[in-house]
């Protein structure tokens, strides 16, 4: 099924792919689709961060630092490419996410996007237990990814390796953020 | 024109409104609405901004701290409501923001939002003017609207008050950014 969501993205852009079309080119039933995605848009969200997963995998290079900017090298590169922006495009149009409607709302956004979080947690418990700064992955979120996401989406401010190197450096010599305590 | 596009998001949702309705439901001539705004995407992005300037206006409290917060209430306000995910809607199907395409790309984008960027650096510049930290609307864009936007489109770590105050404190009480100079 995968596969053949990103051949068929691959042709058309992911705005002019249906399930329908992903069950003839996998051979699987629409039915099975949407019973384990919920709705194309939790597919094609699936679809992008697996192979951001591959093709970015969570850095371990021995240090905080390192590990930082080499994820956030890979982020900015992922963003301005067609899996990054796939990812965007399929967050956005997720039901959870639409706020002028009521009802029941997938949750798969959340549990997709986990799965990256944990991977992401799992990088920073690392340093946390070589002695480094221990950081949330939100933290990483919020003054690494968000400012990164934010530049390439409105056009503006620029990311260059020196901007990168200031986020980083800015997560790692953080001051304490016992005032605000602990955040999920 | 930008009633008539309210109007027809209102009924029907972004994603279901095209040039033709538009024109149709204001008496402007496509080929007009065209010229003026490049795409359905600009002319979406536009109506969209226009309604936050209208319902959010930018603050003047008199202090960069409450100006700031006053701002990342509105942000959280807006992000979370129809006109917010309108905004990220457009930006994302624009033309430009898309990586698989070459050729000509609208600009659109980055001058619609200027606007708003305009509108805030002047609110920065006053407290500049009043002896306060002089801040560029980079800054706000990375550390306030950033982790705003990120957290809700992840819909991860949550944005309450205060959350929003730690952000502001950070802005206001960040150090020298003399190391990385001043970006544009």
């Amino acid at each position: 099924v995968h596969e053949a969501v990103a051949q068929l993205v691959a042709e058309r852009g992911s705005a002019a792919v249906n399930v329908a079309d992903v069950a003839a080119a996998s051979g699987v039933h629409p039915t099975s689709i949407y019973r384990r995605w919920g709705t194309l848009e939790g597919l094609l969200l699936d679809v992008a961060l697996a192979r951001i997963e591959k093709d970015a995998p969570i850095p371990d290079k021995g240090s905080l630092r390192s590990d930082l900017l080499a994820f956030a090298k890979q982020a900015s590169t992922t963003i301005s490419g067609p899996d990054g922006f796939a990812l965007l495009r399929a967050i956005i149009a997720m039901d959870d996410v639409q706020p002028d409607r009521d009802g029941v709302r997938s949750a798969s956004r959340a549990r997709l996007l986990a799965r990256r979080g944990a991977q992401l947690q799992e990088m920073l418990d690392r340093a946390k237990a070589r002695g480094e700064r221990p950081l949330e992955f939100t933290d990483v979120l919020d003054g690494l990814l968000a400012p990164i996401y934010m530049r390439f989406l409105f056009g503006v401010g620029g990311v260059d390796r020196a901007y990168l190197a200031h986020l980083v450096d800015r997560l790692v010599m953080a001051p304490s953020r016992a005032r605000r305590g602990r955040r999920k």
